[in-house]
């Protein structure tokens, strides 16, 4: 960037007018947008959903790898997936932002850029929000506002006995991307070397600009699937799908050779001498969707290519188990990421 | 506080399990808070208000004469406030704080205790929020969720010549606690000397404990006024006066003599060789509403002693003036706090 603008000169109501005058309303529920002390939707005869986030640099992200407009994106991403995650449709976003006086205007432009890119993948409406400066870092917060058809929302705790354990795309690309990305930043700070991310795209795509599964809640709609419980991979497959069995009070089995993985990702994995398993397991910030539905699904469930089924609800009384390759009987245990370990 | 257990000693899952085990639902609409991806809110018939804002230890706050209980109460005050500054009734909140690791759990229990007590004094419902850690200071993101009738919402762009502008309570006094905390804390720093808060319970309760005014909308109800725009007071009068003006097009004659004080404040201020109309106008964090209403509204608005009537509308060609008790004309400009110059 050539141009640095300081963010003082506008004044707060000056930069917020600047970040905000290209704002395009996509729902016809939104009714009034940012600009306001609040804004206003419509929901007449339909259910409103509701998902917050707080993304902190140092701890959600690293910009000395991040480019700002990847994390405008992912930032909204992450919190249309929780709404997805309802099996209700994410229609508008409150987005709040805190920079510390490193930041240029010109910087901001390519947060931005990003939020609005992912607001039009995603047809969702920007509707207010705070700005403010920060002592240190940069400071994130999104809060997702989703529609779903009366009592069609899909909540963890309603998976049954012999319901199938399903999960949309591959796993532990992310964490594969991270670990990448982390070492090279290591190797750039110890020697001065470039990143050589050669042939790496896939996993570091998935790390830096996920994208939230839309198009699994639309195969719902069209297919008549209402799962028995859903949620978003963020944490972990062993950390969700506990929560998920946790919160239904139930057990699980599931089997290590269905858990679906990219071959890219796979080959990094045996580079690195780390166990694709284990980055599924623990690694963390997929955005896939884990979902459970009743055993009377499976047909729907096994024509879309973008589903695998990786194992099966049992009673609380059986426990948690992944089944290995070699047919061991593990507990599974959480083991994802912690942000308040670190 | 005696114990001190550390906060990662539960792990975030059991941190908010610990936060969140005493939460009340008080709306019906509340179908989901807590626990899942997303909360969720029936609407039906009614129309959906939301406002956030983002609070940062050492920008919004100061924790060395901040007792974390009343900072949990005004976190969640200030955006029942925006709500409020709707014509809306607050129902829900989402909250998230990040923490760095000099908070213990008996710090976020302080906090948490505020934010309840908030939820508890204005009958809405805490449905969700995230946790994280900080690498530096508290960070606090609230989003605020509003219920009003169809298109009954005020605007700040409604304004309309010749309307009367109306403010609730007293203005100034936010500021001159500010002033007095700021004071006391320079001096604790310089000589080590206890805080004389003596006499100041007012001005002192007014910045760390303020209350929005649920009242003031119910009176609309009650007495059948819409007013024509209205926004809650934050960032001062005459800043946020302009923000009517601005968005509706319109100018203003503004009256010094009718602006509302409390005594002790006014006390306070000449002590200090403060002017309290500089404190009005330029001070924030009062909180209170800010509204214009058509003439016709004159007997209903004379009658409620919470609302003083401070000036009137004009033409936008005729500009923004402040009309002194000597009855000298100043142009109105804005002071406001302004965050992003500190």
């Amino acid at each position: 960037m050539d141009q640095r603008t300081e963010i003082a000169s506008l004044g707060e109501f000056g930069l917020i007018e600047h970040l905000t005058k290209n704002i395009e309303i996509n729902n016809a529920s939104t009714l009034l947008g940012v600009g306001d002390d609040a804004a206003v939707i419509d929901h007449f005869g339909r259910q409103t959903v509701l998902s917050t986030d707080l993304l902190i640099e140092g701890i959600h992200f690293d910009l000395s790898y991040t480019p700002l407009k990847h994390l405008g994106y992912k930032s909204v991403v992450v919190n249309l997936s929780d709404i997805y995650a309802m099996n209700a449709v994410p229609t508008q976003i409150l987005l709040s932002i805190g920079f510390s006086n490193r930041y240029s205007l010109e910087a901001l432009d390519e947060f931005y850029a990003g939020v609005y890119a992912a607001c039009e993948t995603y047809k969702v409406d920007l509707i207010g929000g705070d700005t403010s400066s920060s002592q240190k870092g940069f400071i994130i917060s999104v809060t997702a506002i989703g529609e779903v058809a009366p009592d069609s929302f899909v909540k963890r705790s309603g998976a049954q006995e012999n319901d199938l354990i399903c999960v949309s795309g591959e796993l532990g690309s992310a964490f594969l991307g991270l670990t990448l990305l982390e070492r090279e930043k290591k190797i750039f700070e110890e020697t001065g070397s470039q990143p050589d991310l050669e042939g790496q795209a896939h996993i570091v795509r998935r790390l830096l600009k996920p994208e939230a599964r839309k198009d699994i809640i639309e195969y719902f709609t069209e297919a008549e699937i209402l799962p028995s419980s859903m949620i978003d991979l963020s944490d972990g497959l062993s950390s969700d799908l506990l929560h998920i069995c946790n919160q239904s009070k139930m057990g699980c089995v599931l089997y290590e050779d269905k858990i679906p993985f990219n071959e890219e990702a796979k080959e990094f994995a045996y580079k690195l001498q780390l166990d694709p398993t284990a980055c599924a397991l623990s690694g963390g910030e997929d955005y896939e969707l884990l979902f459970t539905v009743a055993q009377a699904d499976y047909d729907k469930i096994k024509v879309n290519p973008s589903i695998s089924i990786i194992g099966y609800i049992a009673p609380e009384s059986e426990g948690k188990h992944l089944i290995t390759r070699g047919g061991n009987k593990h507990k599974l245990i959480a083991q994802g990421w912690n942000h308040l370990n670190k």
